[in-house]
């Protein structure tokens, strides 16, 4: 991957860009801080677009430092929020902290990762330390951040704890001396606090390069409470079918940030979508089978793929097809001759030798299984002919 | 002094009336917090109008509990202030914190004090204690503090670190435990966040009394650029001059606020000033006299008035007068022959035995004074007779 390429798939901003050529270019090693928030449990492929650019970096062998925000999760990070959160304790966000490393460890690679806690600096931080700190913002710097403007504005509640949020994400700058923070767009404010704060305290600043906010499956803001995302602790079966299920428009995105597909394909592919010239279920099969082999490996990839597709030829039955009464248990080589899916025992035979023979969506593999009259089943042969087998 | 006139005279308001009422007649030794900010070098007696009050409680038997800002002094008191102040740091706050005892015990009782320094508490105050303070504080009502506000929407400087000073004045609260915080009405906005502070930690709130800002001698704001403040460490000499100077319409308020001259009477001397049938000269030098008594003693005060009288005699000339040119040293007796201020020799000599005779507003006490050649100079005989000495 060429470094244009690095530095614009999947990025929505970098700043800035010439310090970050240069940096590149040096042939140091970087040091890349992402500050991981242990107040959510679980991180879906949106939240985990920031590793998979840092993991190209970290190919390039840079290192990541990852800092558990074990300090900011007890405030709670409020950008976006118009509630002030709950605090947790330490002991919750130590716990949530492991279960989030776990997750992380998916993309990027742990050895080629420093992981801080922020206890380290903020464990020993005393009233004068936080002096020095908080006397370096003021008041009108934090209001002008939307989200403490709007709830400012309309009178909600605000905590002056939560405007020492983005200071200490800053600091975290100051204790660790990354080259380029990474984030999605949403931590602009927070992260440019650290820039600030490293010039005021005579430092290099850090560079940064901010991924975009990918939205859900359904095309609104990837949320748990919408069901629209696809966590990454989730089994490749359901991650598959949540890719499955996405909306054709928003495919493309997912390519241009979850696949190595040349980007002038994934142009080329949206464009296709839209004219209705390439089957978007083809597309979608070849995502959800790249990027659960970027999490979970190409086995458990070939696996889910295999397991979608039997499910998924099940679900494409025809809406009529004959119907059959089933009184009692009957040997499958009769029954398909009797329901007139086959000619004869002999092409029975073969049928299931081909492995072209299904009941209820599992294959049929010996001539002598019993299909038992249990409610309603499909028989089907092939993928085209079927047979609704009824019982009372 | 009834508790009637202690929580009107001189008071502005008290947060609650009904429970200091209640408290001071349970007959239990009251806690009286004041808070010190060790910022300010001198304080003058506007600033000692809440010691003066507290001076009262202690004469009851409370008891004052002096904060030493050692920590808010850091922040520097932004109330009142249109820009942040430079922070001091722990040394300055120390030494100007021993300087401001000097002068805060010439009024109250430092049998009845307790000194208290906020490095009791918030030099052992860690990230996660500042956490649980400033959590408890919201952003709106911090810039519903009109300091704060009118700051904040002028788009002039204001540090979030602004804000934590009058969190950390009321947890002082939290810590000393107080029955009854006093402040001037400038500090009413502090002195309810450690209301609010000791209710939201399940403390029984401190009640307020808070103090009026009297104004400078000259009307205007009292301030240390205006010079029209009498400070508590200045001499007494140089104090009662400076309540010489004060506006006749400031002195009841000034009688209110540090004499025990009835309030009916200090009434009735406010309309006599203004209906022109009281001299306000002897109203401020009885003023003078009392404050002087009360902060630096009784001989202190009887010397400035002395003092005082030479000197205001000596202003008090008229505006012309017999010019005399003085070619040499000349004794006193021929020189007032020669001048005419005495018929005689034997009339100057009279003269001079009773004191009646001034050089330059000194007494001249013997017969063989030889009078230089010196500039202008004054010779008085009496409060009338007047000659002005001239030399080359």
């Amino acid at each position: 991957m060429t470094i244009d390429e690095m530095l614009s798939r999947g990025v929505s901003e970098v700043i800035v860009e010439a310090n970050v050529r240069r940096k590149l270019n040096k042939g140091k090693q970087l040091r890349l801080k992402l500050g991981i928030d242990p107040t959510r449990s679980d991180i879906h492929i949106g939240h985990a677009v920031a590793l998979r650019k840092m993991r190209q970096f970290q190919e390039l062998g840079h290192t990541v430092v990852l800092i558990v925000g074990d300090w900011t999760a007890q405030i709670g990070d409020p950008t976006g929020r118009d509630e002030s959160r709950p605090r947790l304790t330490v002991a919750e966000t130590r716990s949530n902290a492991e279960y989030y490393m776990d997750q992380v460890f998916k993309v990027i690679d742990p050895a080629k990762t420093e992981v801080r806690w922020q206890s380290e600096w903020f464990g020993q931080f005393d009233l004068e330390k936080a002096f020095g700190l908080i006397g370096r913002f003021t008041v009108n710097q934090m209001l002008a951040h939307e989200t403490f403007r709007k709830r400012y504005e309309a009178g909600q509640q605000l905590t002056v704890l939560e405007l020492m949020y983005p200071m200490l994400q800053a600091y975290d700058s100051i204790a660790i001396k990354p080259d380029i923070e990474f984030g999605g767009t949403d931590q602009k404010f927070n992260i440019l606090a650290g820039r600030q704060l490293m010039e005021q305290m005579g430092m290099e600043p850090q560079d940064v390069i901010l991924v975009p906010l990918i939205i859900g499956t359904d095309g609104r803001k990837m949320s748990k409470s919408f069901n629209n995302s696809v966590d990454i602790l989730m089994s490749p079966k359901d991650k598959y079918g949540k890719i499955m299920s996405m909306g054709d428009d928003v495919l493309p995105v997912y390519y241009e940030v979850w696949s190595d597909t040349p980007i002038a394909e994934v142009k080329a592919m949206a464009e296709a979508i839209k004219a209705g010239s390439v089957n978007p279920r083809d597309l979608k099969m070849q995502l959800a089978r790249d990027i659960i082999r970027q999490l979970d490996g190409e086995a458990a990839a070939a696996e889910a793929e295999a397991e979608f597709v039997r499910v998924f030829q099940q679900r494409d039955l025809p809406s009529d097809m004959p119907e059959v009464q089933l009184a009692e248990a009957t040997n499958i080589i009769d029954l398909l001759v009797a329901t007139k899916l086959a000619a004869s025992k002999g092409e029975a035979r073969r049928l299931i030798d081909g492995g072209g023979v299904r009941l209820a969506g599992e294959k049929i593999s010996g001539y002598d299984s019993l299909v038992q009259p249990v409610g309603e089943q499909i028989l089907q042969v092939g993928r085209r002919k079927f047979v609704k087998l009824l019982s009372n």
